[in-house]
């Protein structure tokens, strides 16, 4: 986490990330943090003690803060963009990650969310929290250079992004759409709503289902599935 | 990457991962490889020469491989473990990463694949080429030291993982249920089965929908709904 943007976010102070290990928590001779599961089953558990004493030990550290604590988790809520603004306005947050095949089921009465980054399996939770972290400290505010740089990112306006393009004119051929040297700012405005609607209805139409579209909208989708039928 | 279970996999000869810098194929005086948006817009682009060259290196450097070439882009497809599979098939994949505000859209025309880790925006690329390399490497033969642990996982089966425990039997008076000391096996997988079931329902209901569900799952499933509206 110390390179790329979060990394400038801690050396400016405005982010603090530390990491407990809670094997140091351990109350077993050997500092054992994993154990057999009842009741049969492949691999190896997280036991709930060395966790929950983590836990502890973090909130008596600083009493004074309210603790956001999320266990990272594939049968978790999937985490997504609405999260992160909801995670980015905390004071504290405590991401709990572990290896193994998973976690004494009785460490979930100590968190306060079990989020997954997605449908798929990880080795651990590390690579899952750093999603996070970096997800959720790029909406603070002056991390990211360009201020308006987060508004028209996939996701912040509930569509997906529409087709970008950058110098050559053409490269190799292949051409930049006409419309965008036109200098006419309403019309390239359109142009690109009417791309980020493309794009979300050809790869990912369920998004649009959740969406209170505007009448002009909802004429570009009809244009559009016209167009794609067409092709 | 070097650390865990895939520094272990890379070690063992069994994987190998390198990093490509595009940079070092900008045709640029300045070895530039961002650029402003055609059009207007917040943030730089990548341009397409850096990267589109880039890939052609590495294909010159293994032209007997087929390459798999893996874009990271949040309007890309939702990576999930049936992707994760599909992928360990592979014998060499690409995944180009980039920072800044996006790709010029005429680098997709090199790619094979564009894929996203989740409906989230992320300061760049590579969190989620490594998110990937790990999902994928942990199910290549032999890399995980148990070979069940892959089967029994949430995404495996369809359903989430079933809640499990570990000793102690009682922690600080939280009980682990009875039936996984009754020692009887079928009660065992049945609750097991029946509690996944109820994870599922409870917490990601659409995963069910695109399930075959056997008769003994759908009478759990009632039986499961009398017991919610109960509580």
């Amino acid at each position: 986490m110390s390179e790329s943007i979060i990394g400038k976010a801690v050396e400016s102070g405005r982010v603090s990330i530390t990491c407990t290990n809670f094997r140091d928590f351990s109350d077993s001779k050997h500092r054992t943090v994993d154990d057999y599961p009842f009741g049969g089953g492949a691999g190896m558990l997280l036991k709930a003690q060395p966790i929950v004493d983590a836990l502890a030990a973090i909130q008596e550290q600083a009493p004074e803060t309210k603790k956001r604590v999320v266990l990272l988790d594939p049968a978790g809520k999937t985490f997504n963009q609405a999260m992160a603004e909801e995670f980015s306005d905390e004071e504290h947050l405590v991401f709990v990650c572990g290896h193994y095949e998973g976690f004494d089921e009785r460490i979930k009465k100590h968190v306060t969310d079990e989020v997954s980054i997605g449908d798929f399996v990880l080795t651990g939770g590390e690579l899952g929290a750093m999603v996070m972290v970096d997800a959720i400290v790029r909406l603070l505010p002056a991390v990211l250079g360009n201020e308006q740089s987060n508004k028209t990112d996939s996701f912040s306006t509930g569509l997906l992004e529409h087709p970008q393009y950058t110098r050559p004119r053409d490269f190799r051929g292949d051409m930049v759409p006409e419309v965008l040297f036109s200098g006419n700012h309403k019309l390239i405005a359109e142009w690109q709503e009417k791309e980020s609607l493309r794009k979300t209805l050809l790869r990912r139409p369920e998004l649009l289902e959740h969406m209170e579209l505007t009448p002009q909208q909802l004429k570009w989708l009809n244009e559009i599935k016209q167009e794609q039928q067409a092709l």
